[in-house]
């Protein structure tokens, strides 16, 4: 038996429910409650968490009581548990891009899309809680390279700079990303693959926070072309937008 | 045929080396010298090695033509290329357990181990440029995420609070590679994989940085039969000891 332990609106969920949808395949679901009263601990904070997933974050795959974190690696398993359809190409070569662009949306696309929604997606419900009540909620974050990460950001805030060198990259990623679509349909090759996935949910992360020169489509036609095709998908509506329990009207 | 593009002391280097040897897989080999004299481009950064590895970095796999650039791809394409001996599990949580150590090996350990390598073995040979012919250098660099780090670490230069957390952070991966090895052999398992592969070059850099702490195997013996284990191996001196056509007396 598979269950997912997710959040609705996590781009990293909403990989693994992609993959899980292409495949047809039968989940039970967990949805974890990331935002918790401002005087309880989140769900993924507490301890019986923590010990499944010790980064303290979503997604968390069981399989049987064999537990697997970090979504990349999480949609490969999958893809090798049950290959048909198979999300990998065939051809080492495109399978090697493929592994490519999914780093590349983790610690690239990822990273700097946080940078840019910390403030804008997160700032209001931080400020519904006293300082100290914060730092008490970072210091409880497992992962030693995210707690400074968060006490960093806490402190010394954001800076324009940060934001700017943030764009950039993004901007850079999607460069690159039209000149492989120019050349084909699917980022890894001829066929929908697991890179596509892997991408998916951040091009809407990037529509929803409005950076409309990311999502400039007359500027970059052929990725326009591709988003559009993945949105098509019937896995699409179903994995992005699962019912949200919480009523906080992230999507 | 293959052919590698790589640096003899450069740890990614180092992994796709090991491959190659516990394979039994031949080579050509292309030195990539990345220090040139203090008034030349060093080799990586010249436009034809740009359009090989548009990250600028060494490794490159060139294979019939076909170019793959990223270590950790790397290695994952030639145990696929050529699965005999296989360098991944048969078992599928093993297999992912084993690309969560590639991908700490690079994000997490390597990154890390840079912060405190860029004093430690490159800060003498900045010395002997001009300023300006430093800056020169880090915008040649063609990856925005690099650039922008190495201007970073240039004019800010990295302040003791970046290092203790740099080691704080290695060392919790060295417990939890404690951990891991207290139970099994190898780090995915029982079987010797890409994951103890992509940690190796890694950990020989922090007894060659005299990192002693880390590399206290009895405060971490688990870890320390591992590391005779690996040493042991005849993949070890040939592939991790390339012999140094610089002179620059890196290991």
């Amino acid at each position: 038996m598979l269950k997912l332990y997710h959040y609705h609106s996590s781009t990293c969920s909403k990989k693994v429910r992609i993959t899980l949808a292409e495949k047809g395949m039968d989940w039970d679901s967990h949805h974890v409650n990331l935002f918790a009263e401002p005087d309880k601990v989140p769900e993924h904070l507490q301890p019986w968490y923590v010990k499944l997933n010790p980064v303290g974050v979503v997604p968390t795959l069981d399989h049987d009581g064999r537990i697997i974190i970090e979504s990349n690696i999480i949609i490969e398993y999958l893809d090798e548990l049950q290959p048909d359809p198979s999300l990998r190409p065939d051809d080492l070569w495109e399978r090697a891009q493929m592994r490519r662009w999914l780093d590349k949306a983790e610690h690239v696309i990822h990273r700097n899309i946080n940078i840019i929604s910390y403030s804008k997606r997160h700032a209001s419900r931080w400020k519904q809680s006293s300082r100290e009540k914060q730092i008490e909620l970072i210091n409880k974050q497992p992962n030693i390279v995210r707690r400074a990460e968060y006490m960093r950001r806490f402190t010394d805030g954001i800076s324009e700079e940060e934001k700017v060198r943030a764009l950039e990259v993004l901007g850079s990623v999607m460069d690159e990303m039209e000149a492989t679509l120019k050349k084909q349909d699917w980022l890894a090759g001829g066929s929908y693959s697991l890179a596509d996935i892997g991408v998916t949910p951040f091009i809407q992360r990037l529509e929803v926070n409005e950076l409309d020169e990311l999502v400039d489509w007359d500027a970059r036609p052929a990725t326009g072309a591709w988003w559009e095709r993945i949105k098509a998908r019937p896995s699409y509506e179903p994995a992005m937008f699962f019912p949200d329990p919480t009523g906080d009207g992230l999507r």
